[in-house]
């Protein structure tokens, strides 16, 4: 995720092409970052988010004052919130770029375009600063949950590509670890439908050396089953405040498992993934086209028309989760009680 | 599954095509029977014993004396047992026909090589018919489980295509309770590496017009959190004295979430699938291929070379099983007593 200054554009890393393609797209208008949110081209709650403040900054390009800016800006978060309903990220990064503009309007530190989308810009930046920040910070607070010679269980891609900084979340102790040369590795589920977890996690940790090993979404009881894991780490699209984490669907199963053989549970995430607001009543969790689990990579699977149920996110209630662990330190139970206590508002 | 009496030839449907493609696999050697089930072709621990009782006959269709064709069926026991080492009932079967022969030579029953030809494939037929019967008989049994309108979460392929013989062992309930007109439907897991849910499972269910739903592997937890579940309904390749149960990669997730989750959680299988003489410590888990992992029907889904762990059965503890229900009736905790009661010896 970078900003083009030569020709005010937004450059991503389209990951639905790796690890097979290398392939960079252009944005230029809210509507086409919403559209490589939809598509999955940018996905990684911290990445949406990421993208989704400079999405906001696409709105205002061809302003040509002030009013119409803000209207603009109104305008975009609409459409960037539309793309993807889970990830707590996206509505976090464009309200926060719209009240700023605001504030910034509203109390006169802004007279012209340019000057807003010069203080927005910076904004962004700083939020991608932060982000990498917040993830080496879980990295090192993460460290005390691993010793030499593990061997960590993950789910999905919560690594540098779903946070667009090279670090990631789940993925932050361990290569915090490796970086300190302590040895460990990591057991990456291949995640269907998406199959972030063969694609990404595995692509990104071989690239950095760090020994990683393939299995199917089926495989994921009898690794820990076998001894074969000493902890679980995952990250999170929304973590309400009496614990019970939304991830990408399989979490779930992870973290009953876990709990039910012993193995530590860590959910890894930034404080802006929480929703202090909502309670799991009011969170619809995202179904995504059925063609997605008839086909993979284009290829059918499975008969014609068969019917399908693809739910992307699952939640996995605060029971099975050992301890949240984010940039402000680590988050034990009960949840109801200590999520309040360090992410505050 | 289908012998050929004008060339004396095996013809089996090739699993391995479906649903893409419907092909038949002629087989007349010992040598082809075990590469067919090796390489998947027939699959599923019921089909793979008829499959390896009619194999037994491929090895003496050239013998010239019942000396010879005692030592043909000698070695060809062996090349078919080492073909998947898993299913008890492939090792079965050919030591049933194994025995059989034996017996019939050495109390001169049968004289010449043709007269043992015919005992064998009668014998054949014979376990063909028994396992019709069986499984009718168990779906009978299981029906007791179902109420109008349940729905069933199944695992891999428990079918009519499992067996060979169009019913099944864990969909049997399931078919006898939509003959019978009582509503009821099944959710289908893809179950990869082979996707024998997307390819068989939901091929053969909606050739009958029973509902199905496909889902992710990875969505398995969800579906049972939301209650969409009345109850799991799974086959087995290997069921120990104590209760242990082999089944398909995956199987051990859907029973931990399940008891987790109050769900009943059933195992379908015949008689011949109990080993009542090992311990969970003498059992391998066969582990394939990793290019099984690596590409979906031929297409890569992670980079080249990714180190892989594809484990093909996993083992659930008897602690997780409500009961297992045989043709001769179900069984209840505690299984250590009570299997052998049924199962015998």
């Amino acid at each position: 995720i970078s900003w083009e200054e030569q020709d005010n554009s937004l450059v991503l890393l389209d990951q639905s092409a790796l690890p097979f393609e290398t392939v960079f797209v252009k944005v230029r208008t809210p509507e086409e970052v919403a559209y490589a949110i939809k598509t999955m081209k940018v996905r990684g709650a911290p990445a949406i988010g990421i993208t989704a403040a400079y999405g906001m900054i696409t709105a205002i390009l061809k302003s040509s004052s002030l009013e119409e800016a803000m209207g603009s800006l109104f305008k975009a978060k609409s459409v960037l919130d539309s793309s993807r309903p889970t990830a707590v990220n996206l509505s976090w990064a464009t309200s926060h770029m719209l009240s700023l503009s605001k504030k910034l309007v509203e109390e006169g530190k802004v007279r012209r375009v340019e000057e807003l989308l010069a203080e927005l810009k910076a904004e962004a930046r700083r939020i991608f600063d932060q982000e990498l920040e917040a993830e080496l910070q879980m990295g090192i607070y993460g460290l005390e949950k691993i010793d030499e010679g593990d061997t960590v269980l993950t789910q999905c891609n919560a690594g540098g590509l779903a946070t667009g900084t090279g670090v990631g979340t789940a993925l932050a102790p361990v290569k915090v670890a490796h970086a300190l040369g302590i040895k460990v590795s990591v057991i990456a589920p291949e995640t269907r439908p998406w199959l972030q977890g063969s694609r990404l996690t595995v692509y990104e940790l071989m690239k950095e050396g760090i020994p990683v090993k393939l299995i199917t979404d089926t495989a994921v009881g009898l690794v820990m089953f076998k001894g074969m894991v000493n902890s679980v780490m995952v990250g999170a699209d929304r973590i309400l405040s009496d614990g019970h984490v939304y991830n990408k669907i399989g979490t779930f199963k992870e973290a009953v498992i876990a709990k039910e053989l012993g193995i530590p549970f860590y959910v890894l995430a930034p404080v802006t993934t929480f929703d202090l607001k909502n309670k799991v009543e009011d969170i619809r969790i995202e179904e995504r086209d059925p063609n997605e689990v008839r086909t993979v990579r284009g290829v059918p699977i499975a008969p014609e028309g068969v019917e399908v149920y693809n739910p992307v996110f699952d939640v996995t209630p605060p029971k099975y989760v050992t301890a949240i662990i984010t940039e402000r330190g680590v988050i034990y139970p009960p949840f109801e009680r200590n999520v309040r206590k360090t992410v505050g508002r």
